[in-house]
């Protein structure tokens, strides 16, 4: 925890929250704060700035916050994903928040297994994503949509997600190397492990999507992501 | 494994290998693979191409090779990288490996707990290149050093090692921008979670190193490895 998200519920005052739960652990036993000590506090989808330690108890810890920056810009990016494997879906959506993506849209494809469509994990995307923020030190989580049917999403809706941005997907075995640096708002759509099958690459391609590659060398999802977002911005 | 690697201490004849372990399990479990079947299949540290399964037995897997292609060029990059929390090197190992990382020199700094230079881990990184070379199908390990004293190894071998390559040393809090597609041949220098202590940074400034960041967020290791090598190359 780079920073300590506080919500509404936390404020027993103006300026004063308290809380008892892993946040106040990660205090006490990380920082070994005792009263008077600053730390960086952001309010979620608010500003950032310091609370000062009033109480570090077991029974919880009270702060007195300063909250004077903005949270750091988003990328003016949209990943489109594959539904990753359930155990790599708490590293990918946790790295996505902390590099700053704007909005995140899992999908499905033919190479995703259906089961994963039943894990637990998806119903805690809003922590993983909040593990992002606390990393990366920001307050404004990434949105993140599911989209179960792959057809009915990129005919009926990616056209519209897209809209004046750079269409790009992610795609080995292509000619067309990656562009760097582009500078406007861009719409990756990334494949599952072993990648989208032909039909799929079309469809994308039908609704503006350019097929784009890094090279010969072949990446895990987790790794393929921040190299992209790192060329991309 | 997106290719299967073998040794010179697998080949039963000129073109013929044959082995019954870990690999021969996934030719028979993953690729379930019938005698007349054609896999990916590279020497290591030499060409690559295919290999026809002759048999594939529960005593083992014997492949006819063809192996006519030379693997994908190297980054021309060095990354010195202060050692990682043990549980993390794996994925980190790996994904260097897999990234195209020519060489990797893994140092001592302030912020390196001493315990982590015991972990039997260290024993294991050749197997965690290999990982990563049957991940994005290549054949050249990445080279590893271990560099257990920070001072020595800056002032003594740094200099030498870097010699005529971009010198970096990523580091937040700075406002000098990461450079972008470098094209010359770079040596990153990458601290500890917490970062590199400012004793530490001034050493390698005085051997040529420039602090660069990546703007604001603050990223995991294992994230900006490949954020930043997306950026230089």
């Amino acid at each position: 925890m780079n920073i300590i998200l506080v919500t509404p519920d936390d404020f027993i005052g103006e300026q004063t929250v308290r809380f008892d739960d892993q946040r106040a652990k990660h205090i006490k036993d990380v920082h070994q704060a005792e009263p008077g000590r600053r730390l960086k506090v952001g309010l979620m989808n608010g500003l950032m700035g310091m609370g000062e330690v009033i109480e570090a108890e077991d029974s919880g810890v009270v702060l007195e916050l300063l909250l004077d920056r903005h949270p750091p810009q988003k990328l003016p990016l949209t990943v489109v994903l594959a539904l990753p494997r359930p155990k790599m879906l708490r590293r990918i959506i946790q790295s996505l928040s902390s590099l700053g993506v704007r909005e995140l849209v899992l999908i499905n494809s033919y190479r995703v297994e259906k089961s994963y469509w039943q894990s637990p994990f998806l119903n805690q995307l809003d922590d993983y994503v909040r593990l992002g923020l606390e990393q990366c030190v920001d307050t404004v989580p990434m949105q993140i949509t599911l989209e179960k049917r792959f057809k009915p999403f990129v005919e009926d809706r990616l056209e519209a997600l897209s809209e004046n941005s750079l269409k790009l997907v992610a795609h080995p075995y292509v000619d067309r190397v990656c562009p760097r640096n582009v500078e406007q708002a861009t719409t990756l759509v990334i494949g599952p492990e072993g990648g989208f099958i032909d039909y799929e690459v079309d469809k994308l391609a039908a609704v503006g999507f350019e097929p784009v590659s890094l090279g010969d060398r072949i990446q895990k999802v987790e790794t393929v992501l921040p190299q992209l977002i790192g060329r991309l911005f």
